[in-house]
């Protein structure tokens, strides 16, 4: 197994990132292909002693920046470091890629390159969420369709529920409809006859879930669409950081605050990671023919070497071989969905 | 002007309800309609001094407690304290009314009861957001419209800056249209056509706003459908209470930070206040034929009083009449919509 590695997009690139590849070769039996400028690379790696035969670099001269147009970078950098790692995975020559950089960019990029699962209708964007119980709850999508018909949802929790159980272990994920009301006449059409079908299938499905269910470790997988999950995500990081703006505001008003925080350095630094979204995992893509995981873009040795873990994960817990099976198994597949009564042309 | 307080459907009535009813009574000119057990509201009267001639008891024998369905209760409960309250502004009784009982009755009384502003397609739910600078986000719908149409978005916009600027004196408010992303050709079909409206009309529209903005105090009115507001609300709640139960098991690991915590414990408890939506506001209804506040649920003294304070200011302020007036000016009410091109049968 070859896992690809961008390690030029991230804004700490390439350093960190070429030791992290490197400290993950501890835990796993895969190959790492180093992709970006050659040079900066081999002197990179001459500072950590590693296994040389499970280490190969491909060179790429361009480097998509975080805030670049996606669509206009895609087009006019056709060498840059995503574009190249994502590019081994399509040839075959990797069997999944990870990259620290721009996520519309990744996205795209993977989307385009990659294509779908057989039986897949739209790909999605997969993100985790803090709970109070230390643990996390996948919200997918959250950005890549906004307007979702039926199916998509229905997909949507199918492959969510396939991805925490073969990179978590979960069995049996318990699985939410996000909605305005726990009571199956509340959302709107859309949600209303994906909630009947899901309720049909031999999933977990424990109804619809409010917003609040999203952080209490009520669930494993909330499904909505990406329109609705993208202001989510970005909703609660923007709470996370209100909270802990507020919380310095109150620590200054006296002395006594000031002290006590000072001794709470590290309580507030630890929360200040679980309150920034991208710090959890960041996003994950699912639907598309390869295994494709955006990390945090400052990412850290520690977050490369977590974010390769979790691919090779995937591609040795065979989560898209699963996906593709499930999804025909229950009859929402892209084929044979005209068993629910909606039109397939429609899809 | 009269406004009518229903005392019995909060979790502390009556009496810090009456009393906070009674302290309002230094700060407008205006006199109060309690609603509610006659005996009981007379023997919790008897406790504080306060001017005769300003307060009225109307009597009403049932309450629609916490967790009862609004539609049966609305059903079985024609005498309860908030269709009692209601029915004294439909009458013209009251100019407006609060109560800080159950929000679905509440909000179902108000609209099935008082009927919408002339103009207004759909009334809403606005709700208060708190942001990093101590002010607030103004967000609507909150959950009255999960299935919106441009024309409701775009009304929610102008009732929203009416609101906010007739209520808490904000010139030229700052309308942001909540959306996946900033760029014009995000969203739906939906919110790509309200912004196309919203963007002509002759009010501060910034444009596609993201879940961050919300609470980062770069604007003042959110718009949104209320499937996607009432998810937002209530992720809002959740994101709060799992970092309040994070910060707290963090500090359970150390002595240290325990004894730093204790002398903090002020600063938790305000952050706590801060964190909890239902705290700064709660719901307020907007499009309807009358003044609606839903305080907190557990509504004190000091609640009752600032959402008397707000219902009294909404009227002196003619709130419902700016709305009327804007509505009709810039062109985006019911009857003169069609000039937006859009079939009026289908609104």
């Amino acid at each position: 197994m070859k896992i690809a590695v961008d390690v030029m997009s991230g804004e700490r690139s390439p350093e960190p990132l070429v030791h992290g590849a490197l400290e993950s070769l501890k835990e796993h039996n895969a190959s790492i292909i180093l992709v970006g400028d050659k040079d900066i690379i081999t002197s990179a790696l001459k500072k950590y002693p590693h296994d040389k035969s499970r280490i190969e670099i491909v060179h790429s001269t361009q480097i998509i920046k975080m805030h670049e147009s996606p669509t206009e970078a895609i087009k006019q950098k056709p060498d840059a470091s995503v574009m190249v790692a994502t590019q081994l995975v399509k040839n075959g020559l990797a069997d999944g890629f990870i990259s620290p950089g721009n996520t519309g960019a990744t996205v795209a990029t993977a989307f385009w390159k990659l294509g779908r699962l057989k039986g897949v209708s739209r790909p999605a964007i997969l993100a985790k969420l803090p709970t109070s119980s230390y643990k996390y709850t996948a919200i997918l999508d959250v950005g890549a369709i906004p307007e979702c018909k039926a199916i998509h949802l229905v997909q949507f929790a199918v492959m969510g529920a396939v991805h925490v159980s073969k990179l978590y272990d979960i069995k049996s994920p318990r699985i939410g409809l996000l909605c305005n009301g726990e009571e199956e006449t509340k959302g709107t059409a859309v949600s209303r006859k994906a909630y009947k079908i899901l309720k049909k299938l031999p999933v977990n499905f424990v109804g619809n879930i409010e917003g609040r269910n999203l952080f209490d470790g009520s669930i494993d997988v909330a499904v909505c669409d990406g329109f609705t999950g993208n202001i989510i995500l970005k909703a609660t990081e923007g709470v996370g950081l209100t909270i802990y703006s507020l919380l310095k505001t109150e620590i200054r008003k006296s002395i006594i605050f000031q002290a006590s925080a000072l001794l709470m350095v590290k309580v507030f630094k630890e929360l200040k990671k679980k309150i920034d979204y991208q710090e959890y995992g960041g996003a994950q893509l699912i639907g598309v023919n390869g295994v494709c995981i955006k990390t945090h873009g400052s990412s850290s040795t520690k977050d490369i070497k977590n974010g390769i873990k979790v691919a090779v994960k995937a591609v040795q817990n065979e989560m898209n071989g699963e996906i593709i099976e499930k999804l025909k198994e229950y009859g929402v597949n892209k084929l044979n969905w005209h068993f629910w009564g909606e039109d397939p042309e429609d899809l």
